[in-house]
């Protein structure tokens, strides 16, 4: 049972989880049920919320996390992938704790980057206050190559932050036109390309009509990322 | 972590799986990540086939589900749903191997018959196969007063069968028009409303336009017994 199967720590949120296992399987090549990825995902959505944990003194996620990575080890898997942005804030603590390897979010955003036509320079990076605050896109992007531009506290407050708690709450198309704006204004202000970097934000995108500018699906990335691994690279 | 927490045994297929995960989000009433079901979805595609093995001598894939059911079980998991209504031709064997209670597929489908206002009578019954041959449906409806109508062979081989086949192999839009017309000729037949007992027909009919009579999607009407369970049912 070990081997390739793939462990999602999940359920932050859950929609977005739900939606990596849809993407994860819908782009995969496959004939019949058996050419699919075994895959288990741990969907607790009762992880306290990240970005308060880091901004606010919420309560630490942490041991929440490592109960899940356990989970995930216990159930057989092989490599673990979190399609949510914020939560590799405790990366390295995560990856402290055990010895599978975890497909680190920024890295697939950084190839589906790639894949986009954008190799480096100036692109526009979304994401929770937390992931914004913790720098987690220009820490790991910056040396490759790419100059990061984020919405503005003011439009984090009026914009994103409302719009990534609609999706948690299921408002789902409501979340679009607020979404759309912030990332038009990167773009305004130069970004080649705009990383939609909490996983809830492509769903609320999806929602609506396309972006005139390439867009970079981190739940799309990560997927294509676990395909990757599950196919032995 | 114990309680409740869902075990989901998915995987057969896994877009439905992805799919059953989607609908538990959002008929769940949440306005943050904390207020979704914790929940550990086993999803392998690698199960063997379930028609080919009553139908064909395939593989028993028996040994598959339990190992599933003993995942969800060690992960803390407090009941489980199938999103495979084929697979629960094994419902006793795999009930018998657990205390965690399972939520049947064809009762959650009753329940849901009855929300649609047609709580006995004539229905239609599309499924796979080997969900027909086992009689799945009939065995436990036809006690509540309903009179089951299934897809001739011939209908079974040229509409719903293939169209099963090119969802599990992510062709999802390719599948509406054969599922779509045998609906119809159940309805046409004096089926009052039509349920969908593969949990691949939901995501075909789902990509065309909606059917002027009720239908019964088995992924909504299990995710509504699971949500039921969870909140104490």
């Amino acid at each position: 049972m070990a081997g390739r199967m793939l462990g999602v720590l999940g359920g932050m949120g859950p929609l977005a989880s739900a939606e990596f296992m849809r993407r994860l399987t819908l782009l995969t090549p496959a004939a019949r049920d058996q050419d699919h990825i075994p895959a288990v995902l741990w969907s607790d959505p009762r992880v306290p919320d990240r970005s308060a944990a880091r901004l606010a003194g919420g309560e630490d996620p942490l041991p929440a996390l490592l109960r899940g990575i356990h989970g995930l080890q216990q159930a057989g898997c092989g490599a673990i992938a979190i399609p949510c942005n914020t939560a590799h804030g405790w990366f390295d603590a995560m990856q402290a704790a055990t010895p599978l390897p975890i497909l680190h979010i920024v890295d697939a955003a950084a190839a589906e980057l790639a894949r986009l036509g954008v190799p480096q320079g100036r692109i526009g990076v979304m994401g929770t206050a937390g992931t914004l605050a913790m720098r987690l896109y220009q820490q790991r992007l910056d040396a490759r190559g790419y100059d990061c531009l984020v919405p503005t506290e003011q439009e984090m407050a009026s914009l994103v932050t409302p719009a990534i708690a609609r999706v948690k709450a299921n408002e789902v198309a409501e979340a679009y036109e607020a979404l759309a704006e912030a990332a038009r204004r990167l773009a305004g202000r130069g970004a080649r390309a705009v990383v939609l970097g909490c996983t809830e934000i492509p769903l609320g995108i999806a929602a609506g009509p396309a972006l005139p500018f390439p867009v970079c699906d981190t739940i799309d990335a990560l997927a294509r990322a676990a395909i990757a691994w599950a196919r032995g690279g």
